[in-house]
């Protein structure tokens, strides 16, 4: 038996999966990413908690596959890393650090994107084999999958979906130092900011008004409840992601749309207004898109990060 | 020797190109466009004059590999055309019809698609695996090029990069229905409407006012000459191009930006604010992509069409 192992790198853990070859998902787990030190201490605390797994189990180095990397930065196409704000990395070649490290095989994608492959595999875009992924979580991730791999883009920055340009005259700044990027509106923290802004410009009635500090998760629930503000907020950040997925269909077209990350478990209560802004802004031939759920959750990325390792292996096999 | 034509073809003319399998154009020719009876005479048209060309050089139908042709319309992975506005077509199987009229192969791609393979093949893309193309001419067309093959899109809208969704409160319908597209600002129309709009909103002193018809060509010579309010009409067409060209890095991050058409004549002049703005509004990793111009002109389309059928051909007997 072969064996292929999954990390999600992101700023608080990193969550590890090891499947066997035939897909399944032995064992999953996570930790703790340490940032210190520039991020130096990542690779080597997860080279270390994989080979303490693959001793408990009895598993053989030479019976893995390899392992596989979501990575929350531009990853070149070569597979080296330029910048992680998130980890602190500035520069660097992430595939040979973490094979020294280990001695096992690695590959290396954009977590967004790996997301994505995961989705289309086994999560909500199974048997799409065009499809893209947003994932609205702190900020808004993505992923765009053409013929079964993700596009990587020149520079690394195909599926950067977080950061189109969606509005003028924004005063604060994204995290990546533009001003006016989709993220800013339409993840988490961007709903948040749209119901604090709707809130300041107005006495509309509201029972936002009383918490201490509001989440995407309250102003949902709010929603829910009747609460016309909170209902505004969704449909005005909401409404630009689905006019932003209109210009993303008017440049790739894909089958599908799939949306995950943490908001998109509030289900039809996000996706009704997505949908109705895309219908709108949608070229004709693109207008019925489907646009679903993802299913993977948080597991997402280490699905992909696997498929990642068994695309490449099979392909190996193939020569 | 063996042989291949090239038809792209527009709602004026179709422009057609004979191609010797070494790549080499042996002959260019044009037909007009036949538009009543809903087009239904264009593609008979079409085969009459490759019969006459072809006799007429005493070539056989057996030593051609096939005709490619780039139409203005949605084109499915499938062939099939999904309407032609400009043609008066509905949905029609091109690639049947058009091997039934002629005995010859035949492959279908969307003009701006196919012009993209062009400039990719021999233009100003070349060298490039991938690439985005925009074409600024009575609209703005575009191609998605992904590892040296045009991206069609699942229902044939890659590339429609003229009906990105650019602008609220656009009182007026572009061609496709919707309002706010790309074309509606940046197209060689599109230029020639944001500069009537500036001339009506104010009394600025303009060359332009003394003009009974504005084209596109008057506006740009007017800009050059120094007339402000052109410069200004020019700034903001342009400056929504760059914008969209940022919003497309973000999905496909492409390695090189290629603009034609008939405005793309005008050089720095629209070069230079579409680099400014795109560098703006573009993702970091993405924003020195070089943005040069496209070299074929006209021809581009019968470039790409022939490409296509080399590509396919290639295909064939590489099985």
């Amino acid at each position: 038996m072969k064996y292929a192992i999954g990390a999600d790198v992101g700023g608080t853990t990193v969550k590890l999966g090891l499947f066997a070859e035939d897909e399944n998902l032995l064992e999953k787990w996570e930790i703790p990413t340490d940032l210190s030190d520039s991020g130096d201490h990542v690779l080597p605390d997860v080279a270390c908690s994989i080979n303490d797994i693959l001793r408990g189990k009895g598993i053989s180095g030479t019976d893995v596959l390899g392992v596989g990397f979501g990575i929350p930065g531009a990853i070149q196409p070569d597979g080296i890393v330029n910048k992680c704000v998130n980890l602190g990395w500035g520069v660097r070649n992430i595939t040979e650090e973490f094979k020294k490290l280990s001695g096992l095989e690695t590959f290396v994608g954009n977590d967004g994107n790996v997301a994505a492959l995961g989705e289309v595999w086994k999560g909500g875009g199974k048997g799409y084999r065009n499809a893209v992924l947003l994932t609205l979580g702190t900020g808004v991730g993505g992923g765009v999958i053409i013929g079964s791999r993700i596009l990587t883009g020149a520079f690394g920055a195909a599926g950067e979906i977080g950061h189109i340009p969606m509005a003028e005259n924004e005063e604060e700044r994204c995290g990546c130092g533009k001003k006016g990027c989709l993220e800013q509106y339409s993840s988490a923290n961007g709903l948040v900011r749209v119901a604090g802004r709707l809130l300041a410009a107005s006495d509309q009635n509201s029972m936002l008004r009383n918490l201490k500090k509001i989440t995407a998760k309250e102003v949902c629930d709010a929603a829910r409840a009747g609460d016309k503000l909170a209902q505004a907020s969704i449909r005005f950040s909401m409404g630009l992601l689905g006019k932003a997925m209109a210009s993303i269909a008017a440049v790739v077209d894909p089958e599908v749309f799939i949306i995950g990350g943490g908001l998109s478990k509030s289900g039809d209560l996000l996706l009704n207004p997505i949908r109705e802004a895309y219908r709108q802004y949608a070229f004709h031939a693109s207008r019925n898109t489907p646009i679903l759920l993802a299913e993977l959750g948080n597991d997402a990325g280490i699905y992909g990060a696997v498929r990642l390792v068994l695309m490449e292996a099979s392909r190996h096999t193939a020569v």
